[in-house]
């Protein structure tokens, strides 16, 4: 039998589907799962984008071009215009997802064996896309105790050798929730100038900011017009995940005329989704406050029952809709495992996401827990307050 | 300014990318251009996907499995079981387009430096997926002369190295329209036994074949069980090349299991399109009949008319929609673009894939075209016209 590849057998898995059979014995048994653990919001999808598929006239559904039909991207260079940031059309690839685009900008800027510093704890399927384009990611870590604000520079200058090549952020942070300041997006500019590298950043929760803070993006900065290659997506900011639209931005030309190449050879991104994500730029203002809102709330609640546990702590999250929190546990993957097969209160239970997965240092984070607040305020009160029972038990 | 990657430097441009901006220039000028190159079909889409996606009641275009719906899969299976394959529908994966099912298959089977033997000419994007892949395409020339019937085995054989992983064949061909026999997947089955060596067919074309000929899909050769990885696409087959929807399929539990990795990581396939496509598998048959009969009139009438012409060879379609055409010229990129900025006959041309960009050997097909039969045939009997008189213009 032939075999398979050395990077297919490390491709990781994601440190939520190891649970998933657990959580499907669970159901089985007729428990209540709630959901502390996903991505996926709840939140509906503007209807303007829904209906624009509704009335589509189209009757042939051919291939659009490689980097998104141009009307559509000169619409969001306009959306990103309102938004401080000044792109031209040429500078956007429309890609299948925000995941698509990562995986263009790995291929674009990076060999095998290169590396990429990534603060941890990041996103889970950054460790994908690096094995997908053999690329070795190097961990910075951002501490817990300064709710994950950027390590320092010296930090970053340790593991700079001549195979760096770029350093992916994630702002505001999936899984931390951490908002980068002005300040640290200067600091890293520092960097990448000084050591000629890309950065890399997944904006695609830049509408989830939250307390009045202020969204610095990596396109503001003036130094960085080379250096930057921006990631977004139209799954969270539209609740609409499934569209599978996401987009690579960047004022390098080098690095777009590159990314189009990979873009041509996979020929275009979903033309339905196409349609109705231009659709949702159009989404009125109050959708979004209203979802802002909504989602403050939810933080607030979260955190202030996740508070009244004892031995629970939590770093504040200024954006996205995840949180970090340390539980008084030795193992949150066992602990997970144990909240879905052998916990109940009352045939309810929670899901959680061990954040170990979250780090790429061996023997980090292990008492962490990643808890996204993508459930109504009263599930989430009910959520916490089953935790709470559970660690009573657990510990005892 | 940071450097971009080697990788990034070295993917191609697809043959006919490096026309377009002749073709545009040619439009501005107020000129018609028949276009022969384009794999776009200008077939309707059976309307009941377009409707389907026009009533759909979502409020949530949330992500779906990684893999596709099961329902979807299951459904797929059985359209595999109605043309003689026998696979469940965990042997599925469903992908973005059949592209996206070629780089999981890639992935899952190749490390950086492998090699994938292709028999030439090819699917010019296999060049861009291998470079994305970091692996290396090693063609093995199958003959103008012979119709680009399967290269013998002792011609694979001389190519074999510890590093060759896979062979890659497209059945039917593009851009070649050569429909293997039962005989030569037979013989293709005894190599990759023998070498315990994958076999990646790409079957995005398997329904258009005619002539009352047989298509033998490599999934339905018993000893291929464990090697055969199947690539398809609604692309094509229900002219719904912008839904972007393909599907990965192997019986080796160990490959789905590698690409459902690759799967996760960019999380999931598009759900609109995944909804349109599955509506697609209830087309009627009589969609399918009308669609057949109108290819092979639009062959027939292609080669009939390109025979007409002095000095011209095309090596006989039997299935896809391509023909790869001799032409009595020395460069067919140089004559391509001249028919787009010199030629015009009443202020029309015609547009031709020039052919070796579809050879990964240099100095090959340089006098060959490829010749997509995608518009009506009314279109084609002008073009062709329209390519003979220029033929006799540029030889003078
Ligand atoms: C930080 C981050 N980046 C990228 C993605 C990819 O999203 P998509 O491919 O749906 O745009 C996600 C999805 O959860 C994410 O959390
Ligand atoms: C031979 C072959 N394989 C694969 C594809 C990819 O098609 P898609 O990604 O639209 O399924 C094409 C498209 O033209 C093709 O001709």
């Amino acid at each position: 039998m032939p075999k398979i590849s050395e990077k297919g057998q490390s491709m990781p898995q994601s440190p939520i589907r190891k649970l998933v059979p657990f959580a499907e014995a669970a159901y089985k048994k007729g428990k209540i799962v709630y959901h502390l653990n996903i991505g996926q919001p709840d939140i509906k999808t503007p209807e303007i984008a829904m209906d624009a598929v509704r009335v589509h006239s189209l009757d042939i559904l051919s291939y659009t071009r490689s980097e998104g039909s141009e009307e559509y991207r000169k619409k969001i260079a306009k959306y990103y215009a309102k938004n401080s940031i000044d792109v031209n059309h040429d500078d956007i690839i429309v890609t299948t997802g925000g995941s698509e685009a990562l995986l263009f900008a790995f291929g674009s800027i990076m060999d095998s064996d290169d590396e990429i510093i990534i603060p941890e704890p990041f996103y889970a399927n950054y460790n994908g896309f690096s094995i997908a384009s053999d690329v070795k990611v190097v961990p910075v870590i951002s501490k817990f105790e300064d709710n994950f604000a950027l390590p320092e520079i010296a930090e970053f200058e340790k593991l700079i050798t001549p195979k760096t090549k770029a350093i992916l952020i994630c702002n505001p942070g999936n899984p931390t929730g951490y908002l980068y300041s002005k300040e640290e997006i200067k600091k890293l500019a520092e960097i990448a100038v000084k050591h000629d590298l890309f950065i890399i950043a997944d904006e695609v929760y830049r509408e989830f900011v939250y307390d009045d803070k202020e969204f610095y993006s990596i396109m503001q900065e003036e130094s960085l017009k080379e250096h930057a290659i921006m990631i977004d997506s139209v799954s969270k900011r539209y609740s609409m995940c499934g569209a599978r639209i996401g987009y690579l931005v960047s004022r390098n030309k080098e690095v777009i005329a590159t990314a189009l190449k990979f873009a041509q050879a996979r020929l275009s991104p979903p033309t339905l989704a196409q349609i109705a994500s231009e659709a949702a730029l159009d989404t009125p203002q109050s959708y979004f406050d209203d979802v802002i809102e909504e989602y403050v709330e939810r933080r607030n609640v979260l955190i202030e029952e996740l508070e009244k546990i004892d031995g629970v702590k939590v770093a504040k999250p200024q954006g996205a809709f995840y949180c970090i929190a340390e539980l008084p546990i030795n193992n949150a993957d066992k602990f997970a495992q144990w909240l879905l097969e052998e916990f109940d209160v009352d045939g309810e239970t929670v899901m959680v996401a061990p954040a170990a997965g979250f780090y790429s240092t061996n023997n980090v984070g292990q008492n962490q827990v990643r808890l996204a607040y993508v459930l109504n305020k009263a599930s989430l009160v009910k959520a916490v307050a089953i935790l709470g029972k559970a660690l009573k038990v657990y510990r005892d």
